[in-house]
């Protein structure tokens, strides 16, 4: 994870905008990307499927053909992508899905700073940050949490791993993008704190069922005790927002089911050589991975409310 | 749980407002008590621990020498006991610890109104219920949420079940106790919407334990992620007013983890003949069940962080 102290090439001038480059202008990166653009940032933007970047081209951002060439033509380099495999696809090249077959590592410019604010893996984010450095290259992981809504109000929490002059030098697209952008340690950070922020969004979503399936299976309306409990020790953003939700059976994706599954499996794998256990996560995984393969993948986590009220699963030890 | 639809020899007097005995006055039932002496109720008063009683003896408040004496000399009869042994004991009487040998049901005069406020079983408050109108008396269960502060503050949450009229005459005395007071349905519903609250409670304990462990199982400052998660998705009210007590180190029972265990194993036996399964109440049971264990059964259900984040817990499946 160290970064060697060379001077780079990359000499800020004052008297313009950064070019930024944008890599995945989907629902949230669209959002994002709008921000910059609005802002009078020059934006180069790619995307696997280009009609999700037209709009932002109608706008006036250039489009290019590869990851590859965006990176080639921006200052900062900002990249919202699927899973981890996309992330390592964009950043160290392939010859397949990826036109160009070179990654944006090696296609930027010396100084360039690469921002990934994925949802991605802990150590992938030290291994790009440090193949970065090699390349005299910065780079930051800076996933988010806030959703859809939280990109498009530019009210995203940001939460940043790597070096702090690489922060410093991020932080005013950040300012444009969330309500707080925070440096929690080296590379890899950021994708640790969102994780531990998914921990908590999963289990804290089986806290809520079982409560109100509790209260359900006793007779009670799950919706008059969720306006009773909610505003006490037991409340939680989730129960607030998602559980309205889920008794009135809206299961419309906030957040989908198989992306809250694939969270759970990169903290876990990110806690695979930790000294703690996790067995509330575990029973979060399990229940979201039943949830999954009955076929409810592509709802909003809230979801897990009917599989938990209906009984559907059958816990050991419950 | 029906209650005949006889008349009662109860007749409010609209000049005086009603005797109530209040059997229980300790850290909660003290404060509670103090309200209703200060509202002007004349207050009939027992204890276990007769001191405990004495400052609501010094102001005004009658002492009785057993919950019976109390219950004969009330219009209105509270308890606040530790656990449903004791509410068994106090309404159904016993030749041990109650020095009367006789329970409040059999005491009553008919018509009282009987209303238990102990965390307590479901089954046991409908059987309470079901007895006292068999005597002609009303009851109620109505558990609270809110803690020594809600007490205090007169800020409690009332959660009621029983009999709409009997809820309508214990209305004016739950206002004087608390900011909210609903009827959940008929007798033991109260106890299920307060057992659901503490799975709620106790589940959401695991989940912020496990993600600031894993926080900094991963090199992180667990209070710096706490400042960064808490306003957003992950968020809940032991995530903000826990979480940070916990991480300075302080452990000082707000509710104590022998409690939350106890409240867990009402939930569980509550639930026993359920169609649901509660793998995450599971979880939470053996993990405070082992906090408990290992000599922490007297802190604040927040030590469970320290649990957590230390790895004693060797949980399958994790």
């Amino acid at each position: 994870m160290s970064q060697p102290d060379q001077p780079t090439p990359f000499v800020p001038n004052p008297a313009r905008l950064p070019d930024v480059g944008f890599i995945g202008t989907g629902i949230m990166g669209g959002s994002m990307a709008g921000h910059l653009l609005a802002a009078g940032h020059r934006l180069h933007v790619f995307n696997r499927t280009r009609s999700k970047a037209e709009p932002l081209v109608a706008r006036g951002a250039v489009w290019h053909g590869s990851p590859a060439a965006v990176a080639a033509a921006a200052d900062v380099v900002v990249t919202m992508l699927g899973e981890p495999v996309d992330v390592e696809q964009v950043y160290f090249g392939d010859s397949g899905r990826n036109p160009a077959g070179q990654g944006v590592i090696a296609a930027a410019r010396a100084g360039t700073l690469l921002i990934d604010m994925t949802t991605s893996s802990p150590v992938l984010a030290a291994r790009i940050a440090s193949t970065a450095a090699d390349r005299g290259l910065a780079a930051l992981d800076a996933p988010v949490s806030g959703g859809d809504l939280g990109a498009r109000t530019a009210a995203l929490v940001i939460m940043v791993g790597g070096d702090p002059k690489a922060f410093a030098r991020a932080r005013p697209l950040f300012d444009l993008l969330g309500r707080s952008a925070t440096l929690l340690g080296p590379a890899g950070s950021g994708q640790r704190c969102k994780l531990a922020n998914q921990v908590a969004v999963a289990v804290g979503m089986v806290a809520w069922c079982e409560a109100l399936a509790h209260a359900r299976a006793g007779g009670l309306d799950p919706a008059v005790v969720q306006q009773v409990i909610a505003g006490g020790a037991a409340g939680s953003w989730a129960l607030t927002n998602l559980a309205p939700r889920a008794l009135a059976g809206d299961f419309a994706p906030g957040f989908l089911v198989r992306h809250i599954l694939k969270d759970i499996r990169l903290a876990r794998e990110a806690a695979a050589d930790d000294a703690v256990s996790y067995p509330g996560l575990a029973v979060a995984e399990r229940l979201y991975q039943e949830l999954a393969e009955s076929g409810h993948g592509d709802q909003g986590t809230q979801a897990l409310w009917a599989y938990s009220a209906s009984g559907s699963s059958t816990a050991p030890g419950s």
